[in-house]
């Protein structure tokens, strides 16, 4: 393992909060050995690097976190939009992801890989099918992921799904030196029943795992569960017990104060997913009043076919941006805040110790280059990286104490391969079968 | 004059209605003859260009019209942000722009026509003040813009700057080989009372120039409006005669079905502004019941200081997003309609022959590279523009005929002393006073 310096930067770090005393960014080194990061601010003269990044005119933090993607879907991207819910589901979306196919899913993982990279992610939270496929794309990525398989309770393969996890969590939890970490994935409580949520909860206490799962995204799943259980979904998640465990509930568009209250009691990990929730028409999240509960919200770009990128930064202006004119107030979700769930919260939501700039926390750092027009003058960081910023400006990125992108290249993968592999998927799913 | 080429790109030309027959894009080429374009899609062999740009792997399309912006406000950018509307405007961005000169102007102007540039705005309407150096900057940038001098009719200089409005249009209507056109900009109804709206009428009655005005952003204006004058902003300018001049509405948030008609028969051109307005929590402008009754609603980015991009891409998502969510119907601004704002509806707001792709028109194209992962696979592409592209895709730029960019690079723009000039002027501008 290798020591890299990274010098002459303006570090935010963002482990700082808010109310705490001190500067949120300021010009410092970073020091990484092997991959973890060793020392952050002031490196002392007599350490050795292996290798030394110039960081001039560059801003050095935390790689962003993705808490809730369904990375293939990228294969999907722009197939169908602006339809309403059900058409663009049940005519489009689910009729291609019929015909995908294990390799499918390694390309279209190594396409959001890529391009998660390429806009400083360096962690995300899937959930999908054929998970085998996707855990050999993050291990040839170089990118950190929580993997779960997606499991419909309702479904015929309901049971073999159920296998499938276990399979997962006993092959890859750890692997790729780590970056590869497992979860369960129960889709929803609205296509997973009672008796098959008890499976799952039964099988994350073997196996010791977290739960990933979609919680109260649109009305009608609220109304749906309350006809059938008598209550709204947090609580009939509650009440079915699968808050003892931990768990990573994406969305939570319809919660009032008493669920919002539930979540924070049982420490459950929110991941608020803003431009999904727009486009899709889902609905506006509590978001603001779940921070002020205490809840740990993390940021997401959920799937493809409903963002249609992987961008978090857009993620982060979206998220600032939706809820103060939501709320009438602009002093809502500040820049700084915004940039903590993309990060720090993200980290914290995953029980992953990245997202925060510090010694002991695993090397996974970016550059942004401020060199650019839409980046002057420079009167202020966190506004500058949420509110003017692109995803094009990242410039390099480290994961794991490696190395996995320097000037707009990705090392380990074959840009031209792998623009020809999703060019052919892409024509293939989309044949209309004769 | 020269003539270009651009060979094997997808085109994207704006020019049909969704309602028309036939494809929205499609192969071809594209022949610029002098400042105007010749034709489109096949292009008869024995023409002769000068210049051949092979756009092979791109789309090329007319580039954005931003229609309302403070183009200077640049030097602000991220100077204040997440404060209260009135915190904002009097401890922070009205002390700092009472210290800016008309060279700060000029160089804050330059910044955001490089910034518009790389992100493919080839037109912008700008209001502001030292108007003069601002279109020195438009003539040496290479942009295209339609320029107001912002009008405060209760402030001190209000007869001042009446006059300085006729200087901008006598100087400068029609210059720089026709990129430069003109209105008056009367800042406000709360700002311009009516004895001043008539003295800016009767100007532009002699001068024959349209007039650029902020209309209903907030409530507070509505209410201020109305009890002075018993009639909402659109009502009292209806009364005030102005809709007798072609108007440029920046904004147009908080208007009824009522106002809504009064501008449709009026043909008055709204300016949608979706990130300014949810940043300063201004509110949502009804901007799918505006295009409903038949009114051109444009897009603009507002000033950096209240955005803090001039990043029209993200402008069109942040649109096409906003109103669905808000209408709680994903099919509301379908990304086509998202396009058309952005770019004819603009050159229609403007009065210009600029945002269509067709021959005859000015030649203001843009060109982007769907050779990144974020733009893989290519389903759809103005599914891919709106939703999943950024600014940094864009690839070259042409206005009026001339290539102003290739490889990112601006010709007429040297960067280094460009970021020099900003960085020292805004620490001139944001130093405390002794
Ligand atoms: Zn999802
Ligand atoms: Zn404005």
């Amino acid at each position: 393992m290798s020591k890299i310096l990274i010098k002459n930067g303006i570090l935010l770090p963002m482990e700082k909060s808010l109310a705490d005393a001190g500067d949120l960014y300021y010009q410092g080194g970073l020091f990484i050995d092997g991959n973890k990061i060793r020392a952050v601010g002031d490196i002392p003269a007599d350490w050795r690097p292996d290798t030394v990044i110039d960081a001039a005119g560059k801003v050095v933090m935390p790689g962003f976190v993705n808490c809730h993607t369904h990375a293939a879907m990228t294969l999907l991207r722009s197939f169908a939009d602006d339809l309403p819910l059900m058409q663009w589901l049940e005519e489009k979306i689910w009729p291609l992801e019929a015909n995908l196919t294990g390799d499918d899913v390694y390309w279209g993982t190594m396409l959001a890989a890529r391009e998660m990279i390429a806009g400083g992610t360096t962690t995300f939270a899937d959930m999908y099918f054929f998970m085998d496929d996707a855990a050999k794309a993050v291990r040839d990525s170089g990118i950190r992921a929580s993997l779960s398989r997606g499991m419909v309770g309702m479904a015929p393969n309901g049971t073999h799904a159920l296998n499938e996890s276990r399979e997962l969590v006993e092959n890859w939890q750890g692997q790729a030196n780590g970056r590869i970490t497992t979860m369960l994935g129960p889709h929803a409580p609205y296509t997973c029943p009672p008796e098959y949520l008890q499976k799952v909860m039964k099988l994350a206490e073997e196996l010791g795992t977290g739960i990933h799962i979609h919680v109260a995204e649109t009305k009608q799943e609220v109304e749906e569960i309350t006809k059938n259980y008598g209550k709204t979904p947090v609580k009939h998640l509650a009440a079915q017990g699968l808050f003892n465990f931990p768990v990573l509930a994406a969305h939570c568009v319809h919660v009032d104060s008493e669920e919002i209250s539930i979540l924070a009691n049982n420490d459950v990990k929110v991941v608020h997913n803003p431009e999904s929730n727009m486009k899709l028409a889902s609905g506006i999240a509590p978001v603001p009043e779940m921070l002020s509960a205490g809840i740990n919200v993390a940021l997401g770009t959920d799937g493809a076919s409903s963002n249609n990128n992987l961008d978090m930064m857009e993620e982060m202006r979206s998220a600032a941006l939706l809820h103060k004119v939501n709320k009438e107030d602009p002093t809502v979700i500040c820049s700084y805040q915004a940039l903590e769930m993309a990060t720090k919260f993200g980290g914290q939501a995953l029980g992953l110790p990245v997202g925060v700039l510090a010694p002991g926390m695993k090397a996974d750092v970016i550059l942004l280059d401020f060199q650019k027009p839409h980046l002057y003058p420079l009167h202020d960081v966190p506004a500058h990286v949420v509110y003017a910023a692109q995803a094009g400006d990242v410039d390099t990125v480290v994961i794991n104490g490696k190395i996995v992108m320097e000037q707009g290249k990705v090392a380990a993968i074959d840009d031209e391969k792998l623009f020809r592999e999703i060019r052919d998927r892409a024509v293939r799913l989309t044949r209309p079968s004769q």
